[in-house]
């Protein structure tokens, strides 16, 4: 990616600042900017010139929370590393933080060489790794100081699912002791799983199938219960922790507790918990089952406090938790069982507008919007300023979004692998018209011109967030 | 300042950054910055280039709370503005915001007016005015949308010292509706006067005149009252708030909670707070009266519940009041009687080095304290992207920092007009090499090379820190 | 009322006890207590014997709240002492603390000579005063001392109501601190006065003058202010404090918190706000005016809070706030502004029942209602065991009511010299069918047998209920 | 026990009531009591009379939480039913509830078979049973639904001793859940034993051997977070909850927090935690193996909160938790190995006196102390008024105190079968005298005059505490 490219007349938008300002890439990296019409600006000569003349210049986006292909419920996500890191483009998002797996009984490096092999080559954008640490052991814990050292330095636990991914609360605590140690962050799923799996089995009982149910058994309460518990265990082991797709309004007070006492305590939440509810879970016909998920969906009323969470800074990243199963064959393994659909929605595509749509409705500012979908899950996760901010040094992924552009959400524009869209038929303003990765067009005025294998593995530091 | 200046290998510092960038100033303004090193930036050229290598390179800083010759208990601030505004130079700081004053029967017109009088032509620095407002009524509520107009746009009320500036929670209420509907921000001193006026009637009369009872009478709990009582005034008349000089960790908690509650209420806090206790106002032979100020300095343990407020955002601004009284001659208007010791405390240049050395204590970061001494005083106060922040097109208000060099607070060393350092003997490290100011050099490599009258009035937008 | 009095086959119900016990009563006294059918209570023999079978035997309720006659917006409550207590008996209230009122400019002793002239001879029941404190001053302070000594042990404060009943927080601390000393009882009216008048001129001049603005305008957020600031003021006092009427629940959360400090903070509140809300307040042509009081009522769902405070005992008591005016000539005073009309409620002879219907409702236990209209009111201003329970030695005051019987409230039933009922039409089961004051017969099988001048003034201990 | 007993001229106190009150006893129940002095107190005549004159007269103990020869760690409680029962009298303790235990395996019937067989005919007082389920299936379920019925009303489970006693969130959700349906309560050992296993493991892989690090790894946060864990799933329950032996202050909180919002959710402490310390475990030479016990002994700045916890009402009951262990033979048992120390304390004989002498501390009210002791442990567990309290038709289980006497607590004086005393040469005032069960002289004056069988077993309704 030889050569300079010139972005003139936007304004460029980041966490901090809305600037009138030209931004001059050379090598695949912002090298400057320079306030509009200045005589530095004026001076700037460049191989390719975008106009950005009334349009927003934005960090690419940053999902710190992706799902592809992961095998869950006896099938796979439907989307490949390859279809879903082209949605995530489509979207004007430029880095994903997937998940790799350990399996029980299998290594850490097992996992993490698995995921690897199904991202190389196949990505339209930059991608990192998670790992999920199903099996803490004398073993596991001494690869994850290997993988911190190594650029996975994120580790995700489970409270749910007893049996597959669950942790107890001794493995959790070791788990946190050691990235207390190593710097490595512990990324909770929180919901009181045993209980749960009791509330299920009595609901399924009592013949109570229907998807709905699963927002029924899944309750806040419990949610609210496991972030309380992880957070005294991250307390006791001295370590900072990071609670994923936070749905309950009661979990979110949880958290704005544990912030309050100046406790490293963090919390995501996702598009579909502040736009979805229990209203669509109970969608007759099985199409409730579209929406299952875990965290589920909440009643309307818990939106109201997770955009305040976002506001007050309770809540610092909206991730997608992108997982997403068809409708046909997938959902409707759980016809007759709500247990057995799989779990997840698709989203990755959709987030960056989404939180446009919510400037606009007036929940965010524009600067808490690049905020929470760029800069903060690339600082949480180690990767600023490479990613997550448009500023000398950094990398040159930037979407120029057109403000006014009007759209309407769905599976027949959508480029996600999935035969459904989670907003279908919602109305929104905003759009992403160009997105480059490291300097390379890979969305140009909304036509595709990027390629599987552009997209790189991107090791990543310790977490860059703590108080 | 024509010409162009270039701040070459530093390490640029903001609330949000820290960049290895060359800083490019025109005309008074910052054009541009470039990585280090990229041909971008290796092609700049300038009439004047400071090397800044192994040096920070940060915004002048913002104190948003001073009162250079202010009147108060039959005398006068001893720090003129020009000789606080070139303290303040000395210290880093380039822009003030100071207080002018509305006597009672007469229109804040007057008052402003006055305070143009004494500061034109004579700051060292750029500076702007909140207005004090000490009668609320049907002309002055007229008034003070005339004032936001013309950039004057907070306004500052007293729940203290009745009888001179103190305003009754109705006067509250309607000048709080006021700026509900003008875009004001009501700037609170929240102690309950009116019952610490009977407990200092009551010391007094059981005898006790020394400085340390000055901090006893003023409880902590009646300024977390005062604090909570304007919260909720704040709350019913759908306005902001912004409260000066915290002091008491529990005034901390009550801010805590309402911004939970996703209220758009700020907290400011100072050195002395942060840097001071009881067990200087307790110091003998009437020395307790350099430190007497309100509200008063607190026991130590309040200290780490300050900081920790920084951390969490609790408190968002650290000013210092800058109020100085000379020990002899004024301070010594109280000996007998502690409630006649003039109340404040010199620090206009030692701010920034009182913060720096909080980085190397571990008690906040580098951006952290750039974001609560420069920029979020700058947007809080209607003054950013203009102060406060390195980004091309601010003001060139720029300080060469050196984080190693080491010094040792001392009157005799300082450039405040009084006789006596509230830090005297303190050892820091870090220290202010070279300041500019919209691009002219005011400090240059320790040598004071500004002018007054350099310094122009400010007007002010509005707060751009709302949620 | 020599001889003994016998009342056998009920179930005696007190506040933390519900036995099949026989009571006797010698000389105006509870003599002694036995267990149904034993050889003991068989032994038994008296001049009169009640049967109780079937029936509850509870203490004579105890209105720690009315305000009998009382000059309020240029009228007088329409109840005299002898109309009140009467209505009262009915009721099967045995004893009332009414307000004796201090006028701005004259001593407490001069209000406390005029009430008891106006209370001596004229009761059905006993009688014991608070002391409303206007004008806080040293004589005043001093007289507080010698009311204790003599049985008023309890002074009330307004946070309302400037320039009539008006405190500011300087003499609310003066009087806190004399009562810490003294022994006394400050009793709360917990409204930011100052605010809310600034709020009532402001809707009269927008032209909002129904009986509803009334709620509007006296802010639940006003009512919870003043009660944390009387909080905390008595925390700086070292006094106890008890708020009246508490209506908002945001206040009741204030007291919780106190109590869970350890504070001794207590809170009172009536039937109004349980059982009427702002739809009352908002009944058309001008029959809003009926349910004017301060603190006013509030919108319904605050009314399951307040029963969860009386449940959680974080309020402690319910009095009725008695002090009516009737619609026609008093409350008409207020058309066309609703500052005019008249602050007060009709209650004393409902309270009981209302509050047995509400443990019909599941609100509170039995024993939590004998407990919250009885034995708490009577600990809380000194007067226990003498008054508020069923237990050897105290005085012989017994209602026998009937759990089973149905009434329908009304004007057209009442006793109480009003022409409204707040509780027109309200249906409610159990009724008092006989009561004794120290052993006579003043209501007989639903007839009154009682006379003027049977109740005697009774002076008072101080607060039995602190920690 | 036939005929009647008269107490005469002794101060009755009750959780209610303070009375100089003669007390009339027929066929082992209270038959009447009445007013000292008055004729119908001079009427009685009596078998036996006993002249309580400048004592007082209280109700039996209660102590809900006793292990008479517990089976743990290897070995068995050193008090018999026997001893223990003789002990408990000795102390003013007229009624225990005891822990019949459920093996892994087993039946609730096979244990609470066996728990009657140790207990029948072996008991100096009266004795009931709660049952430890250890072992939460379908056939145990409906087992306590027959437990409840036939008076064992409450099921203790465990959140420590995983592998022993431990209970996993599903079992205990489900066993609130019954409880919820048939009346029951669950009573909660809240630690969170699966954590505290980690740090077990760890510390004495560190060396760390000394019975004070039992106090070290069973940390405060780890039982603050079981409590709100059960807390929580009771509240999914829709069930009440004991938490038994709560000791950190966290936990109080969580306890206090919980009660605010209505919930029934009870809390016990016990005499140790209230007047020893981790000081006592820190003793040298193995002497805090004598104090260790779970959850274990906090730091002393717990103790004001435990007390304001009692006062408060956040804490109901105090219990013993008894369960004694010789120091030679059983605490020795863990030298080299704090793990390996039989959990608990001696203390049935010492509860009543050391509450009393709280009482004289100040930190607790004579009604105060009769309540946590007495009353509420009897309505808690569904015994009262038959147990806890003075009042006609009561069981007359009645002690007769000095309040002046002196006594030293000494290994050497009292009636437990252990080899040391928990409070060895602590002084204290205040003693039993007399002690009667069910009107029958058990301790005379100081000597012991009861026998192994009066005590009788005493079936229990369920919980009369709840809102």
């Amino acid at each position: 990616m030889s050569g300079r490219t010139l972005i003139r007349g936007g304004l460029v938008i980041t966490a901090s600042d809305e600037l009138h300002a030209d931004v001059l890439i050379e090598d695949g990296r912002i090298a400057a900017l320079a306030a509009a019409g200045t005589p530095a600006a004026e001076a700037w000569t460049a191989d390719r010139t975008i106009d950005a003349t009334g349009k927003y210049v934005i960090p690419g986006g940053v999902d710190a929370h992706t799902h592809m292909e992961l095998p869950f419920g006896g099938t796979f996500a439907s989307d490949t590393f390859e279809t879903g890191t082209r949605a995530a483009a489509w979207g004007g998002t430029t880095t994903i933080v997937d998940f790799a797996v350990q399996s029980v009984g299998h290594s850490l490096r097992e996992g993490l060489d698995a995921w690897h092999a199904k991202a190389e080559g196949n990505c339209a954008i930059d991608y990192a790794f998670h790992m999920i640490v199903s099996d803490v052991n004398q073993d596991t814990l001494k690869e994850m100081d290997l993988l911190v050292e190594e650029g996975v330095t994120s580790f995700k636990q489970f409270m749910a699912y007893p049996g597959v991914f669950y942790s107890d609360d001794g493995q959790i605590l070791r788990a946190m002791q050691r990235s207390a140690e190593n710097g490595g962050l512990i990324m909770m799923h929180a919901e009181n799983g045993i209980a749960i799996d009791v509330l299920v089995e009595q609901a399924l009982a009592r013949g109570e199938t229907d998807p709905r149910y699963h927002g029924e058994v899944r309750k806040a309460l419990l949610e609210a219960e496991a972030t309380h518990r992880a957070i005294k265990l991250a307390q006791v082991a001295g370590a900072p922790l990071y609670v994923v797709h936070v749905s309950a309004m009661e979990a979110v007070a949880e958290l704005a507790k544990a912030r309050d006492e100046g406790l490293n305590v963090f919390g995501e939440t996702c598009p579909q918990y502040l736009f979805l509810s229990t209203d669509n879970l109970a969608e007759p016909d099985f199409e409730g089952a579209k929406y299952v998920c875990s965290t589920p969906l909440r009643p309307k009323e818990h939106q109201a406090k997770l955009w305040r969470g976002l506001r007050t800074n309770d809540l610092q990243v909206v991730s997608t938790d992108h997982c997403p199963f068809c409708f046909v064959g997938q959902k409707e393994l759980g016809r007759g069982d709500f247990s057995k659909i799989p779990n997840g929605l698709p989203g990755v595509e959709n987030r960056m507008d989404l939180l446009h749509q919510a400037v606009l409705d007036g929940h965010i500012s524009r600067r808490r919007w690049i905020e929470i979908a760029c800069a903060t899950p690339a600082r949480m996760f180690g990767m600023y300023p490479k990613k997550g901010t448009i500023a000398p040094g950094a990398d040159a992924d930037i979407v120029i979004y057109d403000p006014h552009a009007e759209q309407v959400m769905s599976a027949s524009e959508h480029h996600m692998n999935v035969d459904y869209s989670a907003y279908e038929g919602k109305r929104t303003t905003g759009r992403v018209e160009t997105v480059l990765s490291r300097g390379e067009l890979v969305i140009t005025e909304r036509e595709y011109t990027g390629h599987a294998g552009h997209g790189i593995y991107t090791p990543r530091s310790t977490c860059q967030y703590l108080n």
